[in-house]
């Protein structure tokens, strides 16, 4: 099995199935395609059909894209791993969520931008901004407060891997949290998994 | 099972799960709730925690919500339809092009609203937006390609209804468009699911 992903510094989409991957202990191939280099698209159109990356490439060479998507399949292809909550209403909300992630907070995404080893306090906190960080803490405050912690579901999911992001955002960006969002963010950056991740962003820093 | 959605002459999100399950026959509660309208989101929050529609809310009073989240929620609860395809790399892909319309296509979405009653073709065409409608035909040929049609992987399934309201798009604003593309647009039109959300549409009128 092998990912195909971009820089670790920025490529927030890449982050959620490598840290779902490395969390849960399954191994896989990296590959890592430098984003923004005049031949990214073409090296990324080998192997992702819809030119993005992440992608994963299964053993029988099938691609698996978005991260959604590739979250799911991993999840099916490791049913003995607990990837969604076991109970049937806690996943339905753990997809709620996941999905609301995937398709939504546009203007956090465009103006607070996932570059892992800036330190930028104070930057990119637009009232639309400002309103998806409502959104998001609101989703945090229900998800721990139902399951009583210490991430979203209890154990780390799949919805953990798709906030992760949101969370080295908000470290670069530092705007104002409730004690639950920054205790969460906290959690979520002491994973192996996430600090694996930052260091190897730190390491291919531009 | 109630599923709460907007108008169906423009909620592209709602016409989803709506189709999907009246397609499989599973029966359900329709709630519609005028969007546009002064206590719009009020109602809406009253049952869908995102403040979006659609939503659906399951016997035991769950709230599911965001297409995606809730079409994989009702296949897990109906596992006797092959509401995802059987084979699991078909599987994977249709969750890839699912997750792919879920997340993108911003530009099309907004300069191609779904407005079903609406007769305008030749509008919304910008660049952007035809890049979008490229990448939609490529989906859409490779996977009919693939599967041999009728539909995206043979039988009518998830993806299908992802990509239904683009279909309605098309058929508003008729742009140029492959014979693959025009043929498949038919199939879904003449769905007896989707013609009775397009009756409801015209009901509905404004």
């Amino acid at each position: 099995m092998k990912l195909v992903i971009g820089d670790k510094f920025n490529s927030s989409w890449s982050m959620r199935p490598w840290i779902l991957l490395k969390h849960f202990g399954i191994p896989f191939e990296e590959t890592l395609i430098r984003l923004g280099q005049p031949d990214t698209k073409s090296k990324i159109l080998e192997v992702s059909p819809s030119g993005k990356v992440p992608c994963l490439v299964t053993d029988a060479g099938d691609a698996v894209w978005e991260s959604l998507a590739i979250a799911e399949t991993i999840a099916e292809m490791h049913p003995w791993h607990a990837m969604w909550p076991r109970e049937a209403a806690a996943r339905a909300r753990a997809r709620s969520v996941s999905a609301e992630m995937h398709a939504g907070f546009a203007d956090l995404r465009q103006n607070m931008p996932m570059e892992i080893t800036t330190h930028a306090p104070g930057t990119g906190a637009t009232p639309d901004v400002l309103a998806n960080i409502a959104r998001i803490e609101a989703i945090w405050a229900e998800c721990l407060g139902k399951s009583g912690g210490p991430f979203l579901f209890g154990e780390f999911c799949i919805a953990d891997a798709m906030f992760a992001p949101v969370v080295m955002r908000f470290n670069t960006y530092a705007p104002k949290l409730s004690a639950t969002s920054l205790e969460y963010g906290k959690r979520i950056t002491a994973l192996p998994a996430v600090a694996a991740w930052i260091d190897g962003a730190r390491e291919g820093a531009r």
